[in-house]
């Protein structure tokens, strides 16, 4: 544990003098009139003189109802910022009111910073209007684009994840996150509050939670925003918070409650940090939130065509929709944008006054300028302890066994160990992390808890990093604000459930792909999935858990960005972790069984494997030289297991037949080098897989994933795939196998059907197999146990 | 509006007469007894003599832990019913309890009922035993095979969602709801509690939520059981509930609190009932739940290996591991299930005693029986109002235009006009169904709303039958149990936005796919999606909502349950539509958008196009009696746009050029036959997509799903497919088909790169395209909209 010499910063006051109070309105109206410029103009950025159609973007697009909002907590963040030197970083879930939080970066300066032709002037306004949801230029969300920003403004529910990840290790930092009233109604934001149960005051930053409560959806009155006073505080109570309300439409006097609630909620968390920090205090902290009321599209038109817009859904996108062909339509948003006084806001180049950047902090301490927000600034590469202290010795492949994850868990213990005092790596998991046998890492830590610990309880402290939560959203939200903001992490969980954040992770990969394309953003660490409770592995608890999808679901996404792993045995599990933890800007999927399986591979040899990512296994096949007859494929534990006791077989009853035998870790090696980085030449592909003959290929998971992968190759007419297809229920772990026609004896059936000739001559063996499946049935469901023969396999070489 | 002559139903007394207690303690011990036999034996079930080894099963799979809570809830419900003659339904959060609740289904006989063979004797009950997590028996959790369930205990999140969705226009059902403490920490559980801001107590039956904190997940304490009481109560205060506790470890001491607690329950719920129904109240209800505090594995064994194990993590699954091979757990198992005195329960044949069943109620009145659980019972056909008054007159193709989805609303509008009075039909979406052009539905109903509404609201009333949340989780949880209970609706979102409910889907499907193998089962009504902002038309909220996926994501999963839909303009949407809402036991996905685009086919065309799925569209192509020289195939509104103006521009420039045109509505007739219901014959595909002409294929989605369908298919190697690459941003619609290679020009160069002979022949048209596609990236980016000669396109023929 560190040692903390901390000191409690300069508490900020909570009244505004005049002149600072007319300092932020000033910031605030050219926030706002910045925020319309972009939604509406192609020119005249100044208005210097009359409004014309022409100057009208012909597609307006954008979200003005919430932008009012995320201005005012731009604002007074900026002066909390500036008064107290206060590291932040601000995670805006409204952020489909793109136009708000980019008017405020390219007023303190941090947008031209990193794109310098848009510059602080009138030239460069005229541009960042322009450019706006315009062909060729930024989305209308924030997004990678937008610099200080970690939170993609599209798919709702995930900001205060987001934010709690960014704080979690980063004891100086504060993460105002704004919470719109439409994200409350989504489940994960709903859960999501709860990740105050596992924020450590003494080794991670606040979270400041405000709720902006505008009152409507796009369509609808808001559920959070109806609900009667009391039921509100009621329930941000029971989830652990102390609000404080802001509440108003009078702009002077919400700035003037929005300063005085932020120095009220800063202090209070300085409070906090300093009784944890100096030991003083062991109960679990209640951090204060903020209730911030205001009307949606506040500002804006009142009404349009004689209907209420302001304080009201219609203001939800662009209030005035027609200005490009309704004179009365452009009148009133050059009376609104007017209403701004830009005059008074700009000087004649178009540059900010000072009076509207008197607020504005300076250099990094910009919201946009945050290195916690462009993470791969602050981001230190893990230890990588050698491999070799935890290798599990393979004297001769397929006799002795090892459970993968469990030796994995020693490598991921001596990385925690290794990281205790940096802090920057965590493990993730919805109370998995022992099921899944990764239990050596509590032998150097602990997982967080900030309630109460029971003497029953084991592996609870307030400061532990790994963190469980049986909640598959917040594991996935954390892991990623905390890489985004520079730190590694692993998320262990069911395969199967892993659709529960296919949406989240698509937004990552989408970020992350657009994120990779931006100079001027640095590489973050990748966000590594453990999938080991996989489809094979969950006989057990049946139908329900069994899914394989989630690989498909991620290869569909860009090539640039997506990996996945299916390393064989504890070996190559150990060498696919350490290269996926190095790695930066990807999501690996690494899938790895936590059941007691064979060693194939020694240490040396899974690396070699491991780099190629596909390879021919010599001793498992009887090639001697010849041209394969057959290629047995596999790819994934449970397939590589039958496929070698399929190989066995063939070695002992039909030796004169040359079997080839080839094992995939890297699933992308299949494509072509066209379609993904990882993708492997035709020729390489023909020489492992011939150009011509059968190909047996047994796989994790849904077979016709092989087909899309190789569909281009010469061997494609030959490819013959067993995976998954939906079969499945509670039985043994060969029974799952047997009932989706992936076992052993049904591989060598295929081969006999497939390699000319052998149908006739080995029609005998051929009905011994079916004739094995049949006993097999028979068996499992008298004795609830796997045949002997298949209990007690193992490689005979 | 309907007139209620409401009578409010007797009260039941809050105190146990001790002969009551005494008989339901016998249920629950007879339940519990009955749960561990299932975990444990394989014979001598009654324990007639003293236990051996070989009678435990090889493999012991199960959750102990939270069943003596759903055994005491299930004992307790019982009483209720039988005192009350309450229809009622029950759902089980904490569904891998499975042995509890099939014990009690067992014990009520609804078991018996539909499995005669696990008959109420000895012989039944040592096959409920052995067949319980037994390879051919049935999974370990509660699933579809259970009578009396529509609640699969796998994933955890949607408990109460299914509770609401079944409790919707039932008005006289009590639908308790068990909520597992693990549970409750997911974001769509924590979201899910909100569902009572849409439950009407006029028209829609009440949710007695249970909240069980037995304290600990797998591994860890719960977050909810550890917060202080008073969080905790207010916590569900400000959820909008009033709580009702019931804690403690001493069995008769905790079931007169449970019996007492119930008693108010529904007490409390007569009321609320009562004042809305007599139109007394128009406030929004609290209604009551229940938390439910008692020890995880309680009544299990105390002690394992001298480690606590009643109450804490350690009773989840099997407390007893070893029981086959330790003679001490054996004996402590014996101990144990002795302890619930099984010869006072069961009889000499082992029928279940008289008091054991006292509780009990009868015929379809017991849970396991209710017609709710099996909802197909219930289910009416929907009305089917002629197409005719909703299709759209076509003259000529592509000459008019209509947004497909408006023309849907209308209806769907009569749908709801003709189900007024019924009520077995809703509507779902996130904030969506204005957006989406189906507001023809507030015509006849509204969305349903129990907050405050001011003045300014529109279209919010009570009763309403559209679902707006800002939660797919909520939409899709609330249309599974609306359906599974034997109604329809339609779930109406954004594309890219159904991948957050995934998982759920996968769930839906599972459990469709599973029950409509149990004859005893009736066939429920289809689980319809609309999407109609889809992929093509997120151009303005760009790249972040841009994801195809979700059709691959279905499509991986049971043929048998999954269908996909694509029709290409208004008549076939509607069309569509006709025949998903007619359907049962699928999952349909439609797409269809809602931006002005072209009318095809005229009403009959349409219904015969979409009777085939598929074919060939004579007016668009150019084959007049040749053979082609090339196919354009398209799937989706916008590729069908697409490849129709390529169809054209070939046709006016190309004359001489064969071209065939074929949509594709039905994407699983791309499939062979042997591999969906739907899908088409060899030699039906051939005829369409012959066998060895270039097929260019513009499809809606990804484009490797077109290759996955049809790689069997002898025309795949001349197959080319164009769909979306993961290449988007905001931008004009035309530049993103530009952005993905789906654009018109680029289709005519792949026609000429394809068809022998024309790439030199025609080099100057091609340049052409390409020289039209740079032209377009000029033109857009300066004035951000399309080329006028794109703008302005229309069918010529």
């Amino acid at each position: 544990m560190q040692e903390f010499t901390y000191e409690t910063p300069a508490p900020v006051a909570p009244e505004l003098s005049d002149a600072e109070l007319d300092a932020l309105l000033a910031h605030w109206r050219a926030a706002n009139y910045l925020a319309v410029g972009q939604i509406y103009l192609m020119d005249n950025p100044l208005l210097r003189e009359p409004l014309r159609p022409e100057q009208i973007k012909p597609r307006l697009l954008g979200h003005w109802g919430t932008v009012p909002g995320l201005n005012l907590v731009y604002t007074h963040v900026n002066r909390l910022i500036r008064l107290r030197r206060q590291p932040a970083l601000c995670v805006w879930g409204p952020g489909h009111g793109g136009p708000g939080v980019l008017a405020n970066s390219w007023l303190e300066g941090s947008y031209s910073d990193v794109y310098p032709d848009i510059s602080r002037d009138e030239r460069g306004m005229k541009r960042l209007f322009k450019q706006f949801s315009f062909p060729g230029g930024v989305p209308s969300h924030v997004s990678p684009e937008l610099p200080g920003s970690i939170h993609e403004g599209g798919e709702l529910g995930y900001s205060l994840l987001h934010a709690y990840g960014a704080a979690f290790d980063n004891p100086d930092l504060l993460v105002p996150c704004v919470i719109g009233d439409g994200e409350s109604e989504t489940g994960p934001l709903a859960g999501s509050w709860h990740s105050n149960k596992f924020l450590d005051p003494v080794h991670d930053g606040a979270v400041l939670p405000i709720l902006h409560l505008n009152g409507y959806k796009i369509a609808n009155p808001t559920v959070l925003a109806r609900l009667p006073e009391t039921e509100l505080h009621d329930l941000l109570r029971g989830y652990g918070y102390r609000p404080i309300e802001v509440v108003g439409d009078d702009p002077a006097h919400v700035h003037r409650q929005m300063a005085g609630a932020l120095a009220q909620a800063v202090g209070r968390i300085d409070e906090i940090q300093a009784e944890a920090r100096r030991g003083r205090s062991t109960d679990r902290a209640h951090w204060p939130m903020i209730i911030l009321r205001t009307p949606k599209g506040w500002t804006g038109p009142k009404l349009v065509d004689g209907l209420p817009v302001e304080g009201t859904w219609r203001a939800h996108q662009v209030p005035l929709a027609e200005v490009r062909t309704d004179p009365e339509h452009l009148r009133q948003l050059e009376e609104w944008m007017r209403s701004y006084r830009p005059e008074e806001l700009f000087d004649e180049e178009g540059r900010p006054r000072a009076r509207v950047l008197e607020c504005v902090p300076e250099g990094d301490l910009r919201l946009g300028a945050s290195p916690h927000a462009n993470g791969g600034r602050l981001t230190r590469s893990l230890p990588a302890p050698p491999l070799e202290d935890f290798a599990v010795t393979v004297d001769r492949p397929g006799t002795s066994t090892h459970e993968p994850t469990r030796v994995l868990g020693q490598y991921l213990a001596r990385i925690m160990e290794l990281t205790a005092d940096r802090r920057d790596f965590r493990l993730m998991g919805p109370d998995e992390t022992a099921s899944n046998r990764l239990n050596a890492v509590y032998d150097v830590t602990a997982k967080t808890w900030q309630e109460e610990i029971l003497p029953v309880d084991e592996h609870l402290t307030r400061d532990g990093r790994v963190m469980e939560v049986l909640s598959e959203h917040m594991c996935q939200g954390w892991l990623e604000g905390y890489t985004l903001t520079g730190r590694h992490g692993m998320f262990s969980t069911y395969e199967a459930f892993a659709h529960i954040i296919d949406s989240m992770a698509n937004q990552h990969i989408k970020w992350l792909g657009t994120a990779r394309k931006l100079p001027w953003r640095r590489p973050v660490p990748s966000l590594n999935y453990l999938l080991s409770s996989h489809v094979w592995r969950q006989d057990h608890n049946g139908f329900s858990h069994q899914d394989p999808g989630f690989i498909d679901h991620v290869l569909n996404k860009s090539p640039e960005v997506v990996r996945v792993y299916l390393p064989p045995d504890a070996n190559t599990a150990l060498s696919t972790a350490e290269h996926v933890l190095q790695s930066r800007e990807y999501v690996n999927v690494v899938m790895a069984g936590k059941q007691p399986s064979f060693d194939w591979l020694t240490l040396d040899e899974a690396r070699g494997h491991c780099a190629r990512g596909a390879g021919i296994w010599e001793w498992a096949g009887t090639e001697e030289g010849r041209l394969p007859d057959v290629v047995l494929a596999c790819a994934g534990d449970t397939p590589t297991l039958e496929i070698l006791a399929a190989a066995q077989i063939l070695r002992q009853r039909l030796p004169e037949l040359a079997v080839r035998v080839v094992n995939v870790v890297d699933l992308a090696r299949l494509l072509p080098a066209s379609e993904h980085p990882h993708g492997m030449p035709d020729a390489d592909f023909d020489g492992l897989f011939t150009k011509d003959k059968p190909v047996i290929f047994a796989y994790h998971g849904y077979p016709w994933l092989i087909h899309r992968l190789a569909y281009r190759r010469a061997v494609h007419p030959h490819l013959h795939v067993r995976g998954y297809k939906e079969r499945g229920t509670t039985t043994t772990p060969f029974d799952m196998v047997v009932l989706n026609d992936l076992d052993r004896y049904r591989l060598v059936m295929d081969v006999i059907d497939r390699v000319p000739g052998l149908a006739q001559r080995q029609a005998a063996l051929r009905q011994e197999m079916a004739d094995t499946r049949t006993r097999h049935r028979a068996w499992v469901r008298e004795y609830g146990e796997d045949l002997p023969e298949v209990a007690q396999w193992h490689w005979e070489g």
